[in-house]
């Protein structure tokens, strides 16, 4: 019986919460399957940290190219994060025959064409699901059980971050730093928070469901983003004089003219809205398609299980289709 | 080049649903699949009526067996509603080598094993998305991206006439009889409103969930059922004072001993709860897995468009899984 063999380039949290999404759920993962499926390899410097799990010492390699030149292994899994040298190594992996699966909405932003036709060039499967909304599965309902719609517009709490930060505004009557103090103390903001409080990674999802649901792609320094800095504790307060929220939407609207507008930018939501009450850190998106008119989906947009689930999710599909 | 043919049962409103959906969007159906896909026949007495759609009135047939015994019809798509005769035209369907797609809950709940088994026998596929939630693909979603979860509990608002009802309940200070009468008035509820009042149709739609996300099939029959033909305008209010709303919840848990707990009543919601605030003839699954953490799917449980595009969504994975 085969083994699904996999190469994990990068384990930190999100590595790390995927391996343990792996051994907690094995006998789900495999029973799906028929099949054993095991991370064979590890890309990453830091062998000794405490992750509360046991990996075998001899996993760990600081040498990708044991990785790509394997011949056993199947799928490469890429969470080192960042655009480089992430988007090197997934273009490797695809050159060397490998399956590969992401969460890094950066790279697959910033190099979706090349990353689409690499794969497609080499006949191998490119999925990155936890890329956009972490754990909520969103892009593979998209491109799945959606298809049969003409997609009419999306608007999106893709940051979980900024959500946390607008929703204590909101709920405690706190500034901005208080909040965003706050938040970083809980670990929901890094120490140099830009990418989330100017929008760009709400941005750089934004750009991955435009491609996906459009056809559409737009490189996320094109999109027009405007961050939560600026917001204060009165822009709140008018909001809630107009029976409204304050929420960083990602948003792209199909034009009658077949043209597609996009934004990223803090807007008013009515409170009778779905979106309004996506509380504390929580991610969700809302899409019309056609025919099934009004969804969203609603979960937990970060942290290394969620996106753990997203990423075996992914493994998963790709596991069927080479056992076929 | 192949064309996928399709043989469908029944064309009242979901029926028509389905039509218009592949008329609406063939282009982006067919473009996804790379083939031309087809509805060639229709099993339906009243062909004269006007269904706002041209149908080519040779592809109607009163014989079912003209469907079945096709070789070039692929897929059968059964939307006739009620356990008979669709549970055995779909069993005779998969003895002839058709893969099957249905919205009919009753009949999946009621046939479960007997369908699956049927289908894995004559080694062909069987989808039934449409069948809970209508146009929100939660089962797709739980056996596909979420696969990689142990499931610990389910909570759906599954029926969208009683929702209505509650909804209206709550906002407008109405009674049940009220709020029945205006939903039957927009057609939300039908003239016999048992199934849906009685809990009957949620029921059928927790037994689905509970053997795809428990592996735990319990006959809809069987399970602990209370509809809300006794909600007062009192309990709607004494739910108002403790800061709830009464929804109609089918509710499924895994307990700690590995047993499996479900009922279907109406229970009192937190106004704080995501499911408090679905309102109208809206559904939405709320889902807790291991690794996932809580999850939330909302959207239009029932109308013609919405159960199209879901079962226009099986068609195109089993397509997909023909064309490979």
């Amino acid at each position: 019986m085969k083994t699904i063999k996999i190469g994990l380039l990068g384990m930190g949290n999100i590595g790390t919460g995927t391996y343990k999404t792996l051994e907690m759920n094995r006998a789900e993962v495999e029973s799906t399957l028929g099949t054993k499926v095991e991370i064979v390899k590890i890309l990453e410097k830091d062998v000794t940290r405490d992750r509360g799990i046991e990996v075998p010492m001899e996993k760990f390699t600081q040498d990708p190219d044991v990785i790509f030149n394997d011949p056993e292994i199947d799928i490469v899994i890429e969470l080192l994060g960042g655009i480089e040298p992430a988007s090197s190594f997934m273009l490797k992996a695809m050159e060397n025959g490998k399956h590969v699966v992401t969460a890094n909405k950066a790279a697959v932003a910033a190099n979706y064409h090349k990353l689409m036709e690499t794969a497609k060039a080499n006949n191998i499967i490119f999925k990155f699901e936890a890329s956009v909304g972490g754990g909520i599965p969103i892009l593979g309902t998209l491109t799945g059980p959606l298809r049969a719609n003409k997609f009419e517009e999306v608007m999106g709490i893709l940051n979980g971050t900024t959500n946390y930060i607008l929703h204590m505004m909101t709920k405690e009557g706190w500034s901005y730093d208080e909040a965003l103090k706050d938040a970083q103390a809980l670990g929901f903001a890094e120490a140099d928070p830009t990418a989330d409080v100017e929008g760009i990674d709400a941005a750089n999802k934004l750009s991955i469901l435009m491609a996906l649901m459009f056809d559409h792609y737009v490189h996320p320094t094109e999109i027009p983003t405007t961050g939560i800095t600026e917001i204060t504790k009165e822009k709140i307060e008018e909001a809630r004089s107009n029976k409204c929220k304050i929420k960083l939407i990602a948003h792209a609207k199909k034009e009658e003219d077949g043209s597609i507008f996009y934004e990223v930018r803090p807007m008013y939501i009515s409170e009778t809205h779905p979106l309004a009450n996506i509380n504390k850190e929580f991610n969700a998106v809302f899409v019309k398609g056609n025919a099934v008119d009004d969804l969203m989906f609603y979960g937990k947009g970060a942290g290394p299980l969620p996106t753990g689930s997203a990423v075996m999710g992914d493994v998963i599909e790709i596991s069927k289709l080479i056992l076929r």
